[in-house]
């Protein structure tokens, strides 16, 4: 294997745009969209990037025309960004190049549910709040909860993950199978419907986390869960970031299957505060959820209190009932928009990382001393059971003495973050934001890799440039 | 991407075989062996297939060594193929065009153990059951047992799962990293530490299931778990195998989190009889097993009689002592070897397919009738919870007319698993024997994407050649 650098990719010109766009309308006659404010809107991610819009974009509605439209864009060398609802956060769906933004929202069935074998069909425009309440008369939902009512197909293409990820895992570990459109337009499945298979290469996790650019999700086949009979939540506050942290390790060590374990710092319960007037005392500060029969989350939530309490923490108030547990995990899934309580007027450019358990503690202290050290304001929200952390640090945009304080924050929150064993993102990938953090965390030969897979499927590069890879 | 297809590999000269064996022999001594019956000992996996042996066998202690040693076979266009215990079952360590096994025994240390962040790193030459020896003092354990003392590399190269994977995943849902060797010698680690992240490419779950195609497994982070406070496991009989499937389904969509549910036909109790002195009676059974708290896995127990009973299964025999769960489970993993009871001096050809879970009891069924219609023995168990099933047909392989019926039956097995939205292979792998299935299974633009793959990462073929995909 040779080294390869990506070929840096070149704008499409403009005669290439009006051939493909003339192609396309031919075909998809006012799915075929032009305009700059639908550009623009299509040329952002919900964390704060310069926009940079696409030249066209295109709703599909069959795995058959997005084999037709990839195949038309491969033709002419043009770019191809796939697009779910735009609420990634590192720059996935902006177009750096230009091209084609393929928009699946018109692509949102539920193609099957199959209740016996715990598992469902679903176009990738399908959001994840409207497959469960498609789910929920069945008995039946789908764990994987990132803040946004993302796609699933987006959700499949970062690698995303939540809340639930502790006891149901990531994307990775719940898609069964997947069709997708490669660059060369041609239509794979890459899995049978069975639970496991040790049938040839895992194609189906080489597209998860591949962030559009090896090819196109159509569709997805998810596992499903049966809701749980019973479930009890509530918060636990803690003395410290640390003592919240080694219960949770504790409660885990244990074997207790906890469902949800979500960290707020005091700054973030502020915010909750301001945001959701739940009047909670501003300290670290645990959300807890257990699933399982009435007497074992019983038995879980009481076995948790006792944990807590020997670290300090506590009293853990809890409750089964459905709407005190649904306002406060409201509250916890609304953490992105509180922090705007805090500054109101600033902007924000939101980031994770993931750290081993045993280190979480020592990377949100270390990280608490550092937003003390530079003045910003940044609430900290974790998945503690996975070792996962958000920032949200509030900023003026415009003010570029203070972004590069930022910038430069961030870049030390990364090292610490991989000095300690961990990872550049836990759950929002790589996009445009990160991709010199990869060049960190991997080896050359590591990313080498990477680098060939994708130009042995990609040869022109035309899937989503300028993403993962620099150039 | 064009259509691609594996240049057939030539078996190398008798001259290359001479220079790698000096140039091997120059570094590791006596750690290269050319004898026939060392050769013999890697030619062959633990189902019957025809002895294929390598020219050599070499022993590396290090990632470096391997690296070295894959250099060494990439300058000369020798074949390699990575040997873990031999205990795999579709001809994965067969050498059909020559070549070095690399064999990791030596490679077997456990490189660290965090307790905290539940896991540990091992090198590949590791087995399964001495792993859980080591980590027991600690209260930790991996759950992964396929049925043969396995090695960790194998296992991971083989996708492997097993009883436990029902709770616990697969080997593709506990790996986090690996460390590897790629055909060109570069040496790759594919992940940090962290237990989830969206950084780029799953090179991990990419080498996991690539049964040696794509380079050597060098040294493997795993996930662990606590050893539960307690255990309870039993079995129960059942009048059918289709209540059987029906009680194990209806106890997962219940949200019980049963740890294993493994399914045995009447002529597999009857071998279990034979072997092990059991004494069941020899109808359908569930061999089942909780974990959780004293509390939790009585109540688990509890109800799951009551669903057996619905099914008009029953009873429930179930206990908590160690010594007579051990005893159970020691049968239900002999499974392999007690079918050797039932037809002294035969041999097996034992194979895996893997259905949607509500197609099991249909697909045992029909192939009960083809069994039946064959006049062949072959008993069945299966992992219920996952749709997986084993067969192990006792056949005499001096008779060509008993393995062409064997070989019919085994290939209307596979079709049937197909037809009904499965795999050909739930845990054993594609190997060599089940090659001409992979092409049935997945479409010729699929298995043309794992080829491009291969091809990019092994232009020159060498790693393992003859496995997974047809010349």
């Amino acid at each position: 294997m040779t080294a390869h650098h990506s070929v840096p990719f070149a704008r499409p010109s403009a005669e290439t745009v009006a051939a493909v766009t003339l192609e396309l309308q031919k075909r998809y006659g006012n799915r075929v969209v032009t305009s700059l404010a639908v550009r623009e809107q299509h040329g952002h991610t919900l964390t704060w990037t310069a926009n940079q819009p696409p030249d066209m974009v295109v709703w599909p509605e069959t795995t058959e025309e997005v084999s037709e439209i990839v195949k038309v864009c491969a033709a002419h060398g043009m770019p191809i960004i796939p697009y779910g609802t735009g609420t990634s956060l590192e720059g996935h769906v902006n177009a750096p190049y230009g091209g084609v933004s393929v928009d699946t929202s018109r692509m949102n069935g539920l193609v099957a549910v199959h209740p016996e074998d715990l598992d469902c069909v679903v176009q990738p425009g399908m959001t994840r709040k409207t497959l469960n309440e498609l789910l929920r008369d069945q008995g039946l939902f789908f764990p994987i909860d990132p803040g946004a009512d993302a796609s699933i197909g987006g959700m499949v293409s970062t690698r995303a993950s939540g809340t639930n990820a502790v006891r149901y895992g990531t994307m990775k570990d719940n898609v069964v199978s997947l069709t997708a459109v490669l660059p060369s337009g041609e239509i794979v499945k890459t899995a049978s419907r069975a639970k496991k298979s040790s049938a040839g290469y895992d194609l189906t996790r080489l597209l998860v986390g591949a962030e559009g650019t090896l090819g196109i999700i159509t569709e997805i086949t998810l596992k499903l869960y049966g809701i749980p009979e019973a479930i009890s939540g509530g918060i636990c506050p803690f003395p410290s970031v640390r003592a919240a942290c080694d219960a949770a390790i504790m409660t885990i060590q244990t074997g207790i299957p906890i469902a949800r374990v979500e960290l707020a710092d005091a700054l973030q319960v502020k915010a909750f505060n301001l945001h959701a007037k739940l009047g909670l005392p501003e300290t670290p500060m645990l959300f807890i959820e257990f699933h399982g029969s009435e007497e074992s989350v019983k038995e879980q939530s009481t076995r948790f209190g006792e944990i807590a309490d020997e670290f300090g923490g506590g009293p853990f108030e809890w409750t089964t009932k459905p709407e005190d547990r649904t306002k406060l995990w409201q509250a916890r899934h609304d953490a992105y928009w509180s922090c705007f309580t805090l500054r109101p007027g600033a902007k924000t450019v939101a980031t994770d990382v993931c750290v081993p358990l045993s280190r979480l503690a020592d990377c949100v202290e270390e990280t608490h001393r550092d937003i003390a050290e530079t003045g910003i304001i940044s609430p900290i929200v974790g998945h503690v059971g996975d070792g996962n952390f958000h920032l949200t640090p509030m900023v003026d945009i415009e003010n570029p003495e203070e972004m590069r304080v930022i910038e430069e924050f961030l870049d030390r929150l990364v090292k610490r973050a991989l000095a300690m064993e961990g990872t550049c993102t836990g759950e929002h990938g790589v996009g445009q934001k990160k991709m010199k953090y990869l060049e960190l965390e991997h080896s050359a030969a590591t990313l080498d890799t990477m680098r060939v897979i994708k130009r042995a499927l990609d040869p022109q590069g035309i899937m989503n440039p300028g993403k993962i890879f620099r150039g």
